[in-house]
């Protein structure tokens, strides 16, 4: 049994995706950040960051595991599971190599623009343009990417495409707004968004923590 | 062989000084980031989000491979090697979340503190204090992971260590003025800072590329 710390963000939804497309029984803890339970001295010692998700793995030699982070959560239990990311080879780079660009922009900057210009009180015009150029540029470089192949790392579909997708999501409806005007005309984009929104795993995963 | 193509940047030192600690060679291609050749035709095929480093290794079956982000270089080359990451168990994934760690909060966050605080022109206030407080949260992480264990994964040296380090330099460095209070009274960064920067590797890798 797997225990999943999460919340309704989109770096929480990545991991209940994960979960369901490997058919894996998994309880949830919803770690509600509006009342800053991500603080908690107990969370802590699971997520030394502070942030969801998290998970403990009950079933693991030696002990329970636990693991923070998304991307590391996803890669281990893509190895684990031997799914969703081919063992060695160029494909499990291609999918790796993608997976860092979520963890290490897509996110990180649509983040920031979710703040400045949804979540701030105050709006700081040169800081939203920024994040909204950054956003811009980063959804051109998945366009070209799916206008290549079927999936980010190529024909199949993998951890790559489960971390980017609840980020997609957020950048054509919490975000749309600032976003609008690069989403328009971005046909690979519009079909990959609707083929993984309709894996049924991804439906279910969308929908956790149900709060 | 493999060929780097990096800058002189804490995101393109990670991986010269990778190669280094492995004693394996490679030719560097600088990318100057001044003159805007990330943007060159010919390097978007190699690195499709247009950043440094990435590497294009020759020795490969089935022909060369290249791999772009850092986070997918350090792991790649960790996995050919077999070094500075376990094949498995614990271990393997508490080097992969801190690599997350650094690749999805303290890369991005203090690269953005970067720009807002240092490199715009116009400075913008409320930016410039929510990336210092972001970064001055994440020192706070890895002091207190660094009181508990000599490495940021445990007891080894990891790819880990090599991701964080060439941007908890810049901390003290480029960063110090608006760091400079959260770097003050963190004996166990100061000690994992100078053991780590006395390392050969790192020496050496922190001074490619020479321009």
């Amino acid at each position: 049994m797997i225990t999943l710390y999460t919340w309704t963000t989109p770096n929480g939804r990545k991991v209940p995706i994960m979960l369901e497309e490997l058919g894996w029984p998994y309880e949830v803890r919803p770690v509600n950040l509006g009342k800053n339970e991500q603080f908690a001295p107990d969370f802590l010692k699971i997520s030394p960051n502070n942030k969801i998700p998290a998970i403990v793995d009950h079933d693991v030699d030696g002990g329970p595991l636990s693991i923070f982070e998304s991307g590391a959560i996803l890669t281990y239990l893509a190895e684990k599971s031997g799914r969703f990311l081919a063992p060695s080879g160029p494909e499990r780079f291609r999918a790796m190599e993608w997976l860092h660009w979520q963890i290490g922009s897509l996110g990180p900057m649509l983040g920031q623009l979710g703040y400045f210009a949804k979540r701030a009180e105050e709006k700081t015009p040169a800081a939203i343009a920024r994040f909204t150029e950054e956003g811009e540029r980063l959804l051109g470089v998945v366009e070209r990417q799916l206008a290549q192949s079927p999936y980010l790392a190529g024909n199949a579909y993998s951890i790559a495409d489960i971390a980017a997708y609840p980020w997609m999501l957020a950048a054509t409806t919490f975000l749309k707004e600032p976003l609008a005007e690069a989403l328009a005309d971005k046909p690979a984009t519009e079909r990959w968004l609707q083929e993984v929104g309709e894996r049924p795993a991804v439906k279910k995963g969308m929908q956790v923590p149900q709060v």
